[in-house]
Order: C-alpha cells, then sequence, then structure tokens
C-alpha cells in the first residue's frame, strides 16, 4: 500500500488546454453568451478533470460510509446509536432517502462499513472496518493517529476501485450518529471557529441535546490544542472514521481525475479536511444542494462552491448526490447535443456588437 | 369554445385531504422529520393538485409559446427579429439549449406558432397563429384586445391537449426575440414599479440597446393609463402573444388539475398574469429555476416561489423546466420508494422527545 503522501503527490493540476477548447465551443453554441450560467462553468470544470471537451456522467456511484461514533454517549444526538447499522442496511435495500432517490436516477450505491460498532449480518455492506466506532472524544482522541491515516487510504482505495469500474462520477454520503458532532469539532478546529457557528445539523434535536453536543465540542476542543495546519490530527483527536475516509474518497478522485459529488453539511467537512491536505483536491469537487447548516455555508465559503439546488435538505447520506448527477448530465448533454450558430443558420455576427460594459439584459 | 370566464370558474382548490394524508405519509418515512425540505412540500403541493398521495411525473411535455414583438423596431434587442424562427425551428430538430435539455431528459418539446411574423416551411411547429406578431406598442397598442383573448384561449387549449394526451406535468417555454421587453412593460403595469427595477435579461445587450429597451418601456408605461387590476388589457396594451397564450397554458394546466413549470423570467411574467386572472390558479404551479433578473425575483415574492435550482441561468425557452421536473420527479420516487420507520426496524419513539421549540440540529 503506498503512503498518503505518495497518492497526494500524484494528484494533478486540471487541463487548462482542455478547459479553454470547452469555453470556446460554449461560444459557438447558439444562445446568448453566458446564458446557460452554472451549465456552462460545470462543463468546462468537467473537461479540466477529464481532459476532454465533451463529457457524459452516465456510470454513477454513492460510495457511502458509515461508522459509529463514541461522542454519541454524550447525548448529542436524539436518535439512539442503533439507527447506524439500521439505516446502513436500509440503504442496501433502497429504503432511505438517499438510496430511494439513487435507485430513481440510475445511480449505484456502495455502503461501506469503516467503523459500525454493532455486529450485524448483511453482505450487501461492504466490510472494510477499520475499528468498531471511535471513542468518546471528549474523554480523549476519537482514534488513534494510524487509524485516521487507514481511514483515509481506505477511502482513496475505494475512489480508484470506482474509477476500475469505470464509474464517471462520484458522490460521497455517510451514515453514522453523532457524526455531525464529530464535523462540528472537525471544522472549528480547522477554521479556528467557536463551536455555536460552526454545529452542523442532522437531524431535528431537542434544545437539551442541541446543548449537549456545544458542550461536547466545547470539552474537546479545549481539550486538544489542534492545530489548523495539521488535519490527521484533527481527524484522530475529534473526527470520524466516516470523515476520514470519505476525506481519503475525494483525495481518491482528484487522483484518478474522477468529478466528485459532495452532499451536505458532514461530507462537506470531509472535503475541506482533503483540501487541506491538497488543495488542488478541490478542483476536482462539485457541490450538490445547499444544506441548511450555518456550518455549510463556512465551508463552502472556503472551497468556493455554488451549490447549484437550494432544497433546505438536511438528511445526509449522500441523498443529494442523485439530484447533482443530474445537473451535471444537463451540462453534458448541452456540450454534446446544442446546435451551433451555423448549424442552427444563425448569423450571430450581432454578438460582435456587444460593448466590453455590456449588461445581462433583453 | 368556451368564454375565458367559463374556464376560470373551473378553477379548483387544492385537495386538502390528499395534501394533509401526502404529509402524514412524510412523518412515517425514516427519516428525521422535515430533513427532505422543499422535495416534501413539492410532495404535498402534488397530492393537493392530483388529489392522489403518490404521484408520478413521467410524462412531461414543455409547451414553447413562439411569436414575435413589434417593439423589436425601437433597438430592444441586439439579436434580429429573425431569430425567433430560426430558433423556433432550431427546436423542433432538437438543438437549443431548452430542446437538448428536454431530449436527454425525455420531456417532450412542443413548439408552438401563436405569432410569428416571417413565413416559414416547418411542420413540426403547430400553427395557432393569431396574428403576425404585434405591433410596435410605444407607438399604440401591441394588440386588439380580442386577440389576448384569444390567445389565452388558445394557451387553455393547449393545456386541455396536454391533459388529452394523458402529460402528467406541463412545462411553459417562449421564444420570440424582444420579449422580454415586452414582459418588463407587462410586469411594471401589474406592479406598479418604475421600468428600471423591473427590467428583464434575455441575452446579453449593449448599454445602448438596454437604454433603448427602457425607453421603449417608459414611453409605453407612459402612453397608456394601465389597471394592475386588468390583466387581459395590460396585455393587450403592452404584452405579447406568447405571454397571452402562456397566461392561458397557466390557467387551462389549472383547470385539468396538472401540475405546471415556471421557467425564466418572461414565463414568470405570464405566470403572474394568469395568478391576477385567478389566485387558485397559482397553486398549480411549481418554479425551477432562480433567474438572475431583478424583475424574475419580484414575482417570485409575488407569487411566493422558492426556486429549487440556481443555475444562473438567462436562456428563456423552457430551459428550467427539464431540471426542474427531475426534482419534482425526486420528490414522487421519495414518497412511493422510501420505507417507513416500521419497515425500516427502527423504533422512532426517539422522536417524540423532540420538544416544540426543537432546533434543526444534529
Amino acid at each position: 500500500m503506498q503512503s498518503l503522501d505518495a497518492h497526494i503527490k500524484k494528484i494533478g493540476l486540471l487541463d487548462q488546454k482542455a478547459m479553454s477548447l470547452a469555453s470556446i465551443h460554449h461560444t459557438r453554441l447558439a444562445k446568448p453568451p453566458g446564458s446557460m450560467g452554472k451549465l456552462e462553468d460545470i462543463a468546462v470544470q468537467l473537461a479540466g478533470i477529464t481532459g476532454k471537451v465533451k463529457n457524459q456522467v452516465e456510470r454513477r456511484r454513492i460510495i457511502v460510509l458509515c461508522a459509529d461514533n463514541g461522542v454519541t454517549e454524550e447525548g448529542v444526538s436524539l436518535a439512539p446509536k442503533s439507527v447506524t447499522v439500521a439505516q446502513a442496511i436500509n440503504m442496501t435495500k433502497g429504503g432511505t432517502g438517499m438510496s430511494a432517490l439513487a435507485q430513481y436516477f440510475g445511480a449505484e450505491v456502495q455502503v461501506v462499513d469503516v467503523g459500525i460498532a454493532s455486529e450485524y449480518e448483511c453482505p450487501a455492506i461492504l466490510n472494510r472496518r477499520v475499528m468498531a466506532g471511535t471513542y468518546n472524544f471528549t474523554y480523549g482522541p476519537a482514534m488513534p493517529h494510524e487509524n485516521a491515516v487507514k481511514a483515509i487510504l481506505t477511502g482513496i482505495d475505494l475512489a480508484k476501485q470506482a474509477k476500475n469500474d469505470k464509474i464517471d462520477i462520484i458522490g460521497v454520503g455517510e451514515m453514522g450518529v453523532g457524526n455531525s458532532a464529530s464535523a462540528s469539532a472537525v471544522l472549528a478546529a480547522l477554521t479556528g471557529m467557536p463551536a455555536e457557528l460552526v454545529l452542523g445539523s442532522g437531524c431535528e434535536i431537542s434544545d437539551a441535546a442541541f446543548s449537549r453536543k456545544k458542550r461536547a465540542v466545547e470539552t474537546a476542543l479545549a481539550r486538544y490544542r489542534l492545530n489548523p495546519n495539521y488535519p490527521i490530527d484533527i481527524l484522530s483527536k475529534v473526527g470520524g472514521l466516516d470523515l476520514a475516509a470519505m476525506c481519503g474518497v475525494y483525495l481518491g478522485a482528484a487522483e484518478n481525475r474522477c468529478p466528485v459529488v459532495i452532499d451536505g453539511f458532514v461530507s462537506a467537512v470531509a472535503a475541506l479536511c482533503a483540501a487541506r491536505l491538497c488543495p488542488t483536491a478541490a478542483k476536482y469537487m462539485f457541490s450538490s444542494h445547499a444544506a441548511t447548516d450555518h456550518g455549510y455555508h463556512l465551508v463552502a465559503q472556503q472551497l468556493d462552491l455554488s451549490p447549484c439546488l437550494n432544497l433546505n435538505m438536511r438528511l445526509g447520506e449522500g441523498s443529494g448526490c442523485p439530484l447533482a448527477f443530474e445537473v451535471i448530465a444537463a451540462a453534458c448533454a448541452v456540450m454534446r447535443e446544442m446546435a451551433t450558430f451555423e448549424e442552427a443558420a444563425i448569423d450571430d455576427s450581432y454578438l460582435d456588437e456587444i460593448e466590453e460594459s455590456s449588461r445581462f439584459l433583453l
């Protein structure tokens, strides 16, 4: 197995030539320049990722990292810990929100156990368990440093496997009761923001549980002197196995020049970890929906994400990915199918008259 | 042919019982309450429209109303008038932005001539021409009052035809050089706002063309003393045949209890006309993307729309509809496919603990 550094060194820049050619193609299409907005930006970014001007994202896989979080002992979530394994199993049967959408839109779902605490029987779940859930980080580190690295390498390997399976685009999902507490602690450590400004949602909880969650994150931040420049240390002290493995999926996607879609708050925090380990990795990421959390918007700002979907969703699981795949597929369809001005028999010389100071009107 | 009033009288309220049952079903699904955000709201609205708790939107049709606008004589658009017919033909061949997306996502496109000024040969375009384009409204009314009514009745008939063809959902599109000038004038008249606050975009134009457009709208508003309570009069004085026919499609969709999707600025202004003629008609409408225009946001506010897609698009044509259909289909898939707490073997009694003052966190 290669070292994490060796993987990171293989992450390359986007292909500038392919991006320029994609931009030029868009100016030839029979429409006012720039009028397809973010669909044009997506097409250009995809060209940079794959090196091809025209792309497709027909083979889609959502990789769902499942793990338990020791911090649930602090009562940070109303959902019992047992929901992690119950929903992981339910995902393989198509019954969760994410899997219902994935099935409808034709995306594969790969459910991966990277740290579920309970024993269960479900051969459809891929067993890559690093340890049986994290420890309660209010008392001591969530996991040994080497387990954080192992979880990241596991994610990298899953992305590699997707590439080998000819997957065109990866979505990142998670399942783990308490993982938004871990994600909040990681985000606070990465940004230096106080707990209350980063606390992310997951499921609806009571004011009492909210206070317990805030206290747990504040306790952890006070206990460890976390350095924002050491994301792996942060993940091992206050993170989760799902967060670390998701971070690895983003890195692996970039290494393999595969576009990758962020879902909600938790997967966005993992994306920020990946971007801190390798800023270029962020160029391979697409946002899906704007999650409702304060914390999400903080990450979006840091990663310069501009979500195309505004659904007020706060489910996680990767549930924003299936629709995001459709948006990205739309961007591809425009590149492949639209007529050029010439094909449409339209003289586009009137566009020459557009002044530099042109406004986006009529 | 029935009178417009007779059609409007047949528009019924949403089915409250079906909406309640749909809401209850959502609380039983294995997810935190409300966590699927707007997908839940869409499912409930659809239930109210169709009277069924579980719905599908598999058969989709985008009705594209094409017409020329006499006000182009004022130089309000850089695109030559000939682009209207060229793009209408191009739409039937799948080459425009809207039609490329419709084809990819499996939506029928019905291109309808309600007022193209030029002669052409294209049997794929449905001929429902009311007159050969509007007159230049800076000099006199855009069309006789009876033609505005005729165009609205044409739109109502197209919606009825869609229902007869077993279409599950209608999208509303347009093609007409200069139609955002007409739409801006109509919106100013409906809301009493000054021209500069309602001027909508369409294609990129120069500052000079923008000034000409603003002047044309201001001239028209000064010439006619338009009463915001008479949308048909407004449409006949400063509107367009496409706007009037689109207004009819919205009314006809509501009459036939068929969900209908608004695209960008121009189709949104037509939706506002329909809602002014019959406020209940607005309950049958769904927004698609948030267009970039000031004017669009004014309409969205008036119609209480909350677009799910944020794509910075300003193409029109109905180009936002194919992706919006996918979002609405997602809402349907969740209702049909997700497991309930019982099916997922999750004890949901923990949800009872959620306090009234619950916050949307972890």
